[in-house]
């Protein structure tokens, strides 16, 4: 059997990849990648040999990592963040069936929520969900009544792709949904370019994040009733004592 | 300013620490943590003040942390999985404004359900909620009501703490609510000792993990409409075609 490795790389900072991702790296001859993510860890690991493929050829990429480690090519299929949120690893499952010589493995990593989250404080210490605002394979009626299913819930909320060129209005339309059943003033943060040049936080209100332009590479986080500004953080208590922001 | 570290070590193997944490870990001269967590990582720290502190103390650790760093003493405080998801990140920042000699740095990692749906393949690509079934600090009726929420929107379910000596039941609980819209075959998963000593894990039918017996050390998954079986993995895929489990 040939090992295909499905490596989630954290948010691009190379000490936020797990020990085990690096190795992993470091034993492929073969790393194949989206553009953007291997130019974050080119440096990192001279002498091999990168593939790399544009935006939105998701399926093309998995087929070549498939295709390079059945050839008998130690491989690895890198993904930002975790290899298993919104990662590659799921469609390279998937694609399996077809490569009867391959075996997967997939190597876990820092997602932006995590990453995201330890920058702001702690806005990630009670129940929480990760919702994409992107609606290029999901409807965005399912979009729209998971997050009005969370905000009712309480949970605290984390969006991916909060918009892009295409969707610069998602994240309002998100955070109108939330402000149904959430105070305006619920503590909300930003992350922009996790562990990456240009990286930016800011925490704000919900009613203030409604009106924010965020990019692709925003994470974005929404406090449950009990997250406050502590000094320069953004905090979610463990569990249920007052309510600061009830309606 | 003193530095505390709040570190996430993962799951508990050495090799899926990220790089930052080990640098961490290497740099500080005391590190605190609960008693189980501190045997993962002792052997590859020696040389260092250790501090534990049993189950449950966990303000009493906190405070030993922050007392130690505002001494002086370079201090990091550990938590399994990641530092913020359910970690001690929030609960140190809380105490931080009684402390203000001190610095609070956030140290991410690699979370159980990450660590634990890279073992079942890819449960978690696409929408997910996490959601912890421990009442001490959370009153029943809204974990229930969480449950409720997420399972009618059909995010995927990682759940925390599933049960405990006192708290045979929860599972069961859970997942009759999420029975109440899913179909009994979706696919879920179980892991237990992600990463450790005793490592198990199960794919299996909703129906068959509402009499599961587990333990605080358990992962679950329960799928979205759109999880399959693929040979032996768990996989959600990324976003909605068809409908296997639709009622």
């Amino acid at each position: 059997m040939n090992d295909l490795y499905v490596v989630g790389i954290g948010p691009g900072a190379y000490e936020k990849m797990t020990l085990e991702a690096i190795r992993v790296l470091e034993n492929c001859q073969t790393i194949v990648g989206y553009t953007v993510y291997i130019d974050l860890i080119r440096d990192h690991f001279p002498d091999k040999t990168y593939i790399t493929t544009p935006m939105r050829q998701e399926e093309a990429r998995c087929r070549m990592a498939l295709e390079k480690a059945a050839s008998g090519c130690p491989t690895a299929l890198i993904c930002s963040g975790d290899s298993g949120v919104y990662g590659m690893a799921g469609l390279v499952l998937e694609l399996l069936p077809g490569y009867p010589k391959v075996r997967v493995k997939v190597i876990p990593g820092v997602t932006a929520a995590l990453a995201g989250g330890a920058l702001l404080g702690a806005p990630l210490a009670h129940d929480l969900a990760i919702i994409s605002l992107s609606d290029l394979l999901t409807p965005m009626e399912k979009i729209r009544a998971k997050l009005e299913a969370v905000a009712a819930a309480d949970l605290v909320i984390c969006l991916y792709n909060p918009s892009s060129k295409k969707r610069k209005d998602h994240l309002k339309m998100a955070c109108t949904i939330v402000l149904g059943c959430r105070h305006k003033d619920t503590v909300c943060g930003i992350v922009k370019n996790i562990g990456r040049k240009g990286q930016e936080l800011k925490i704000l209100t919900l009613e203030a994040l409604a009106e924010m332009e965020t990019d692709m590479f925003t994470t974005v986080f929404i406090g449950n009733s009990q997250t406050k500004k502590i000094g320069p953080y953004m905090v979610t208590p463990r569990g249920y004592t007052v309510a600061p922001h009830t309606r």
